[in-house]
């Protein structure tokens, strides 16, 4: 595995999965300030905002404020989640790059998470691509497949590979320029993640494919290296491995961004991060969150002595 | 990377890398209590003591009791960590299975670690081949080099590969039965680790080689899984992930075992070993280290809902 100077995307996404199970809403301008500050750190992918209904999760009530600031940052690709067709309409006039729509594979956390099926979840995502279609084709946002409990899930447990093949043939017939396969659960393990990604891959050769792992129990980077091997170049993190579990207390939560640009950088890919920029960046969410449990390697042991690979 | 059903080799090594650090000295007999719950729970290789000088560290005073309490359970490998002759004499007359010799690949460690170049300890380790050698061939242990800080180095930073490669030959040279390549800084990373186990390998198709990875900037498991896909089948640990460095507060140690075993074991590796039984056992370091945080993830996340890999 010698891929030397190929490029890697890191999208950020704490503002939206990190910060979607915090209960205390954190200030626009802060949100504002830790885009500004990913940005200067070189960061050219954020997913920013759910557009949920505020009742639901105040902590989203300023999606389309937070994604009109990142919108104004040159050559920044600002992606919003959407559950449903009403929240894809108000995220195609709030004027984001990319719109991802979430489907549990699950069927059991589908129908405890949204009460409704993963096929009702894929005819949604149908509607949202019929509405991103309604728009001139200039100013259409990619619709990324979010494919949620892709390798595993808190209430079934064990998520077959057959439904996950499923789900993927039905959301790229349903139009889908993306997928995300998605470890929400922290229950993905290596050669798992390695025959998932390679599967979903014969069947889908031209798809772009995303990772996006928690950390949960430790396994998020050694997941990540065998998606890479397996031709994956997108991945999702959050800064300081915000994201974890209401379910496992003391558990982080989605791989934190500075181990992860720390590991792509030590393999030879380039991320066009800074990587001490985006370390000190971290004091955003510090103050943003104090009574919050901040996570990542890096951070607490420091750069290796005569470190050449901050910024590639 | 299909390899179902192969098994791997895991070593407990926290009764001497775990330990060494901690100025706290653990009573003989909670260390005897620590190894017959590991070797409950299924492990049958333990690295348990250093035969250093009582008074450089107390904590490994007891070394040669606590190696004969291990060498009465049957089947278990029992490896002492040996750093000159004097201390090989110390280690032979114990009975020991199997001698770990350290040699420092960095210059600069091995100066201002025991005093002496690298090739001081080559010579060292030459003088304890010959030790061993005296002895009646069917109770002659088995040598390891344990080569230290191969990845990296707090002193001088980078390692060179060519100098891994020349203290490899020399330790070959000199008659080692298995070389550990260890990242003792925890400063190795995926493709590095990859790397340098290749061109070890190239060099020594038919030597033993063992992995022994820190976790201290969260690449203990992405490490490892490198090292499986280059043949390596067996792998240091510390329970708990003990271990950690002195000059990295609040950075964790070696990789701890559990996660280790629950990332085997999902991978269809066996190991022999039943991780509730080993994830029970760290209530015996809880007790006899009081003051030192505990890491590991599973121990915090708990196993998956319905995971079938506890035993394998």
């Amino acid at each position: 595995m010698t891929m030397q100077s190929e490029h890697v995307v890191v999208q950020e996404v704490g503002l939206r999965d990190g910060l979607q199970i915090i209960p205390h809403t954190v200030d626009t301008d802060i949100k504002r300030r830790w885009i500004d500050a990913s940005y200067a750190a070189g960061l050219r992918h954020m997913e920013v905002a759910s557009f949920v209904p505020p009742k639901l999760m105040p902590q989203m009530a300023d999606a389309q404020q937070v994604v009109a600031h990142a919108l104004g940052l040159p050559g920044l690709t600002v992606t919003a989640l959407v559950p449903n067709a009403r929240g894809g309409e108000r995220a195609l006039a709030s004027g984001v790059h990319r719109i991802a729509a979430p489907i549990s594979v699950s069927e059991a956390h589908s129908l405890a998470n949204v009460r409704k099926t993963r096929y009702d979840m894929v005819d949604e995502f149908r509607r949202i691509r019929e509405l991103c279609d309604q728009g001139a084709s200039a100013t259409r946002p990619k619709l990324i497949a979010g494919l949620s409990t892709v390798f595993g899930c808190t209430y079934q447990g064990k998520v077959a590979q057959d439904d996950v093949l499923d789900i993927v043939r039905r959301v790229i017939d349903a139009g889908c320029d993306a997928i995300t396969l998605a470890d929400t659960t922290g229950y993905a393990t290596p050669q798992q993640v390695s025959d998932v990604f390679e599967a979903v891959r014969t069947l889908a050769p031209n798809m772009s494919l995303i990772g996006h792992f928690h950390d949960t129990r430790g396994m998020g980077l050694a997941n990540t290296v065998m998606a890479l091997q397996q031709g994956v170049r997108e991945f999702d993190a959050c800064l300081a491995g915000l994201g974890g579990c209401p379910h496992a207390p003391g558990a982080s939560g989605n791989v934190a961004t500075e181990d992860l640009v720390f590991m792509l950088h030590s393999m030879g890919f380039s991320t066009g991060i800074d990587l001490e920029a985006l370390l000190a960046s971290r004091s955003i969410v510090e103050e943003a969150l104090p009574e919050e449990p901040l996570y990542g390697f890096i951070a607490r042991a420091g750069l290796p002595k005569n470190y050449v690979g901050a910024t590639l």
